[in-house]
C-alpha cells in the first residue's frame, strides 16, 4: 500500500512535468497534439521512475534529476512510434489507444519520433546550459550513448532483421540488451550520477542489468498469457510475427523461473541501493506485473 | 582557384572526419554500411564549411570546431533521409544515387535517420565531456534548438501538410526559416561560439538569415530549371509533388532577383566577419551554383 502510493505519487510527477515540457513549444499545432498524444498515452513511466527512485535514495535532489528522467520517457516513446510503424512492428495499439501512425498517419508520427528524440536532448542540454555542471552532462552523454546506434537502435536493428530465424540464446539476450537493457540501465545510472554518487554507478549497473533481462522476459511472457486490455497493446504479436523472445526459446515455464532468477539478483542489489524499500518493491512490482 | 581550393580541402577535411566518426561503431554491419551509404555520399559539405570558416576567421581552433560541423552534416543527412521516404517526398535519388530506402528498405531508412540524429548528439555531449567547457554546451544547445520541433522539424511539417495549397510570403519564408534557414543558422552560430566570440553572435545571426533565405530560392529555382544529373537528384518534384516554392509565388525571374538581394546582403556582412575574403566567395559560390 505505502509502495503504491509512493508509485502513484512519482507516476503523478512524472506525468505533470512531461505535460509541461511539451506544452508553450512554438510548433505546428498538428506536431503538438501527436507528440502529447503518444507522451501523455499513460505507460507505466518505469525508465523516470527508476531515475528518480535511484537519485533519491542515493541522497540526490529530486528537481534536479526530473527533467532527465524525463528525457528518457520521450526517447522511449519516440521508439515506440517508430517501431510501430508499418513498416516495422506493424501494431494498431499501444498504451490501449490507437498507435500514432494509425491517427495521425506515417508521415507525422515518424516526424512525431524524431522530434521526441530530438525535443529529449535539447532538454538535456537546457539542464546542462543552465548549471555548466558535469552531472548533467555526463548523465546526458550516459542516455545518448543508450539510446544510440550502439545501444537501443542497434537492438531495434537485430529485433528486425531476425524476424523468422530461431536466435541462440547469446544473440537474443544480446538484442534485449540493447533494445530494453541500455536504455533502462542509463535510467538506473542517472539516477547516480545527478545524486553526484558515481561510486554507486558498478552496483547500478549491475542492478539494472538484472532488472532489464527480468523485464524483458516477462514481456514475452505476457505476449503469450497476457490479457490484451491489461495490457493496452495486441497480444500474441511475437508468434505471428515469427519474432524471436524468451518464451519461443525456452518455453513458458522454464522463461517464468528465469524471470524470477533474474529478479531476485536485481531486488538483491536493489536493497543496497535504497534502504527505504521502495526499489526492491518496484522490482517485485516488475516482474509480479500484469502489463 | 585559391576559393576552389579552400573549398575543396574543407571539404575533404569534413568528409574524413565524417568517415572516421561512423567508423568502429560497435553495431549491426547492415546500419553501419546504411549510415555510410548516406553519410558518406558525397554533398556540398554547406553547414559544416560554414561552421568552419567563421570558426577560423573569428581566430578559433579548427581542430575544435571539426566534430561539431560534422555533427551538424549527421543531422542535415537524418533529415534528408527521412524526408526521402515514400510517406513523406518520395524520392528515388538523392546526391546522385537511389535514395536510402531505395536500397535498405524503409524499416532500416527510417532506423539510419534515427540513429545519425543521436549520433550526432553523442558526439556533440562527448565533446563536452571531453572538456567540461561551456563552449561546447552552448554549441550543443544550439544545434539541438535548430534541429528540433521548433525549427527544422517545424518546417517540415509546414511543408508537408501544406503540399497543394498556395502559401503566402509569410508562411513561405516561416516554412524555409525553419526547414532549410534554422540550421544553417546553427552552423555559423556555433562557428563563433567555439571561436570563443561570442560577441560575432548578432553578425553570424544576420549573415545566415540571409544567406539561409538565398539558399533556399536558389534550390527552388534550381528545381525549376536545373539539371537532374549535375543536381544528384530528380528535378521538377517541387511542381510534380504540389509544392509551394518561390518559382510558384513570384515566378522565374523575381525570384532570381530576390535571390540576388538577400546573397548581396548576405555578401556584405561575409566580408565583416571575415576578412579573408573566404566567406564572401562561398555566399556568391552558393548563389551561382548549379547543383
Amino acid at each position: 500500500m505505502e509502495f503504491e502510493k509512493c508509485l502513484l505519487d512519482k507516476q503523478k510527477r512524472v506525468n505533470e512535468r512531461l505535460k509541461e515540457l511539451v506544452s508553450n513549444l512554438d510548433a505546428p499545432q498538428i506536431i503538438i497534439d501527436s507528440m502529447k498524444y503518444s507522451l501523455l498515452a499513460g505507460g507505466k513511466r518505469i525508465r523516470p521512475i527508476l531515475s528518480i527512485a535511484i537519485c533519491e535514495a542515493l541522497g540526490g535532489n529530486t528537481e534536479e534529476v526530473l527533467d532527465v528522467a524525463c528525457s528518457i520517457e520521450m526517447i522511449h516513446t519516440y521508439s515506440l512510434i517508430h517501431d510501430d510503424l508499418p513498416c516495422m512492428d506493424n501494431d494498431d495499439y499501444r498504451r490501449g489507444k490507437l498507435t500514432n501512425h494509425k491517427v495521425y498517419g506515417e508521415a507525422i508520427a515518424i516526424l512525431t519520433g524524431d522530434a521526441l528524440l530530438n525535443l529529449a536532448f535539447e532538454i538535456l542540454l537546457l539542464s546542462s546550459k543552465n548549471s555548466y555542471d558535469k552531472r548533467f552532462i555526463d548523465a546526458a552523454f550516459e542516455i545518448s550513448r543508450a539510446s544510440g546506434v550502439m545501444g537501443m537502435i542497434a537492438g531495434q536493428v537485430i529485433d528486425i532483421t531476425n524476424v523468422g530465424k530461431l536466435l541462440n540464446e547469446n544473440l537474443l539476450k544480446n538484442m534485449h540488451e540493447k533494445k530494453t537493457g541500455k536504455l533502462i540501465e542509463a535510467s538506473c545510472n542517472v539516477g547516480a550520477i545527478i545524486a553526484n554518487r558515481y561510486d554507486a554507478l558498478p552496483l547500478t549497473r549491475e542492478y539494472s542489468k538484472n532488472l532489464g533481462i527480468a523485464f524483458q522476459i516477462v514481456d514475452d511472457i505476457l505476449d503469450v498469457v497476457g490479457n490484451s486490455e491489461k495490457l493496452g497493446k495486441s497480444v500474441g504479436k511475437d508468434a505471428k510475427n515469427n519474432k524471436p523472445t524468451f518464451v519461443s526459446l525456452y518455453g513458458l515455464e522454464k522463461s517464468r523461473e528465469l524471470a524470477k532468477e533474474y529478479s531476485l539478483k536485481a531486488a538483491e542489489l536493489a536493497i543496497k541501493i535504497d534502504n527505504t524499500g521502495f526499489l526492491h518493491a518496484l522490482t517485485e512490482y516488475l516482474l509480479y506485473r500484469e502489463s
